[in-house]
């Protein structure tokens, strides 16, 4: 009985309701659950594991280009957020305000980080002194909160955990060229370790981060066509600097004011992975973030030899990849479904008939090929198998995109696209921010970013036909 | 100018005053910063950087036995907290509450977690339905949040860095054999990690953990001749399950509670080290989680070869080790003292001298002595000098607190040892807990632990001259 309960349950078609699709695998991969908590979720060990698998890659190169990890505290004290004005005015609406300590009311409220730029300010105005005290690349995984009236797993929730890059620089040209380095790691990260295309660009005036002076990003398209903001970086010039009154002493002993950046990736990223590479069978996981890579399944494990040459097969991949022998006592065909469901790239069946040909049979994930592979060289093999899936992942979701990418000349075709067809629409804007108001308030389309290749597809501006000065790329956001 | 502000000063000496020195050094190795928020320290990358040592290293035991990370929320609602009678009278006085979410006032508040037991028991009630989901072995790297009256960083701050371990067991057996598992863990690596001798034992009913059926602790002795409880690992019983209805099908179709455990080590580790092993030129790091291991320096830096062979000595032995390279253009002396203040355990001197030699000079910072290593095999030879200063380490801090263990029949010598030698006193105890009560209200001493090698140093209760039950280690602590 107990297993019949277990067994995995079919899950809603995508293409029939594309958002239940999402909840059903979200937690049919047992990947969240819901907490007690409005709006919080809990990562449970096989969904947090492919967030700490994104983690140390991404600490890694982070470390590699000369940034340290620091803990800010969780709270900020109101009239710190207060410092920068365009940044309270952002952040204020949607935080959590702690106001009684114990059984004391306090004198001020405490917010709860929505992020943390006003106390790496507040600490750089402490520590940085003089030109040999730059740069300063500091960078902090924790979780933070805002306070969102609708809420989805991964995608938008009250608490969320990612990572936030906060650096100091003696010149505008150094900050700038941090602020492009960073964008730079995250889009090669979502394309070698997600297998997920990203168009960088930058975001409008309206669109970028309250306190920026320029806002980078990477802009990633989901199965259904809409766009999923996928990691933001910030040039913030001398803004906070001058709020927070962090000033250096230059080599010819001159008071300057530093230049900032941020830059930040959360675990939308992982929504980012449901939604690219998933299908009906539930989860698709690119290789290289995938808590288990290869499962292996003894088939007729009762039959002499099959259990102990599993055990060691599994045994000896481990050495490489991440590995689960499942031996419970489930039918393989149920294992083939829950292993489907967690999108697990690889399964290596070992049955008896495998062993009398000194071989296993792979069968991948993303396109269910079978193939039977010599245990001579296995690991070998497997390694080549796996980067196979990681470029065929990517490959399949860039035609996707590419397939449904649009361009518009004018208001009829525009918002035309728009209606008719999920993806992304390139069509130039004049730079008037009440276009992009129309655009949004008439079709549901924002501006998505300025991409850096700005080819133009046109001569006019798509909403209003005065001269255009940007390509922009347009659709329906998360 | 810039430089003799660099400088580190001199810290006050230990014996002077042992508060104001542990404070010059937390300040000084640059290991935290004060933050805006009331008793919230900010770990800075060298006092981080220890933390992600410990973390790396106990993560990878606990994974190795068989745990699995989460993530829960940082929020828990009030009704949750008051589950479980003993737990929220223990906790509610001291957290901090968030009432209002953007503009609007909650309707229920939500305690930031100062520990997360609610939270993952409401999590396994759902979960949990059969023997096949047992045992869960959950753990969370997280920070929480205490409001404390009184703060030192790392020892007590309102909001710190830890780890939890939440396990669920069919059976009493099982919960009670992992708590004392995740103990000899934590002894272990406080033994093998930190060079830190700890007592083990069990809390008296008055110090154990609010709503545990038993606590287990470690007890280590800082220089000062005050105890550090150094982690804790709680037996639960089905208390909680009974509170939350966390139940599961046994093989024989009936109902069952699960026992459970929590367990957790935590950022006042790292005050643990300083306060074990530094000294009056700063901290003094155990190699195994010291975040530079080897500081190498230029000596004579303008002679023609030092910088290369400097710079290709350091590049060869990061291949093993943590290593920084000090080109920087202060004075070596300055640096020596940098270094020491950060308390890396070992300096590599590389001068002209050395170089025609084809030696290297090793400075030890646990005992100052110079020796020349050749730089044939100097890897190893370095290898061998770190475990030596780990052993060292180990072996001072053990005599250290050996010579200051005393024992005491009678009340007059507790109460002569207790006021006039600072250290642990070893004295029998009737289990009366108004004994207890009244050692620590007439001596300022607790019951640091039973400790589990019981063997008698007397037959009578030290306080009230009743016959005794248990040997009780006393100190006063932190």
């Amino acid at each position: 009985m107990a297993e019949k309960e277990k067994r995995v349950e079919a899950i809603t078609a995508m293409d029939q309701d594309f958002t239940q699709w999402y909840t059903d695998v979200v937690l049919k991969a047992e990947l969240i659950d819901y907490s007690a908590v409005k709006g919080c979720m809990i990562l449970r060990p096989y969904g947090f594991a492919i967030w700490e698998n994104i983690q140390s890659n991404l600490d890694r190169q982070f470390k590699a280009t000369g940034h340290e990890n620091v803990a800010m505290p969780m709270f900020i004290p109101e009239s710190l957020l207060q410092k920068e004005k365009d940044h309270v005015a952002g952040f204020a609406p949607e935080v959590a305000w702690v106001t009684q300590g114990g059984n004391e009311q306090l004198t001020e409220r405490l917010c709860v980080r929505p992020t943390s730029e006003t106390l790496f300010c507040d600490h750089y105005a402490r520590i940085i002194q003089s030109w040999r005290d730059l740069p300063k690349l500091y960078n902090q995984w924790v979780s933070v909160v805002r306070w969102e009236k609708t809420t989805r797993p991964f995608l938008r929730s009250t608490e969320f955990y990612w990572q936030e890059g906060h650096t100091a620089h003696a010149t505008a040209a150094e900050a700038n060229e941090e602020t492009l380095r960073m964008l730079g790691i995250y889009a090669d990260f979502y394309r070698d370790y997600l297998a997920i295309p990203v168009i960088p660009g930058q975001k409008t005036e309206k669109e970028k981060f309250a306190g920026a002076v320029s806002t980078y990003t990477i802009e990633a398209m989901m199965h259904d066509g809409k766009a999923l903001q996928s990691a933001t970086s910030h040039y913030f010039g001398d803004g906070f600097a001058r709020a927070f009154n962090i000033q250096y002493t230059d080599r010819s002993n001159q008071l300057q004011y530093v230049h900032q950046t941020s830059w930040g990736l959360s675990t939308r990223s992982v929504g980012a992975i449901i939604m690219v590479h998933g299908d009906d069978s539930g989860l698709v996981l690119p290789p290289r973030v995938a808590p288990i890579q290869i499962a292996v399944i003894p088939i007729a494990a009762h039959k002499p030899g099959v259990l102990e040459k599993a055990t060691a097969i599994a045994n000896q991949l481990s050495q490489c990849f991440r590995v689960k022998l499942d031996t419970s006592d489930k039918q393989p065909g149920w294992k083939f479904s829950e292993y489907e469901m967690k999108g697990v790239p690889l399964r290596l069946e070992v049955g008896p008939r495998d062993l009398e040909n000194n071989q296993a049979l792979a069968v991948r994930r993303d396109t269910g090929a079978k193939q039977a592979v010599s245990l001579d060289g296995l690991a070998d093999s497997l390694q080549v198998l796996l980067d196979e899936i990681h470029d065929n992942l990517y490959t399949r979701a860039l035609q996707n995109r590419d397939s449904r990418i649009y361009q518009a000349a004018d208001w009829d075709e525009f918002t035309g696209l728009i209606a008719g067809k999920p993806g992304f629409v390139k069509a130039m804007w004049c730079g008037d921010p009440a276009c992009e108001a129309k655009i949004k308030d008439e079709t549901g389309a924002t501006s998505r970013c300025l991409p850096f290749d700005q080819t133009p597809v046109a001569e006019h501006c798509v909403c209003c036909g005065r001269p255009a000065e940007h390509l922009v790329i347009w659709g329906k956001a998360y």
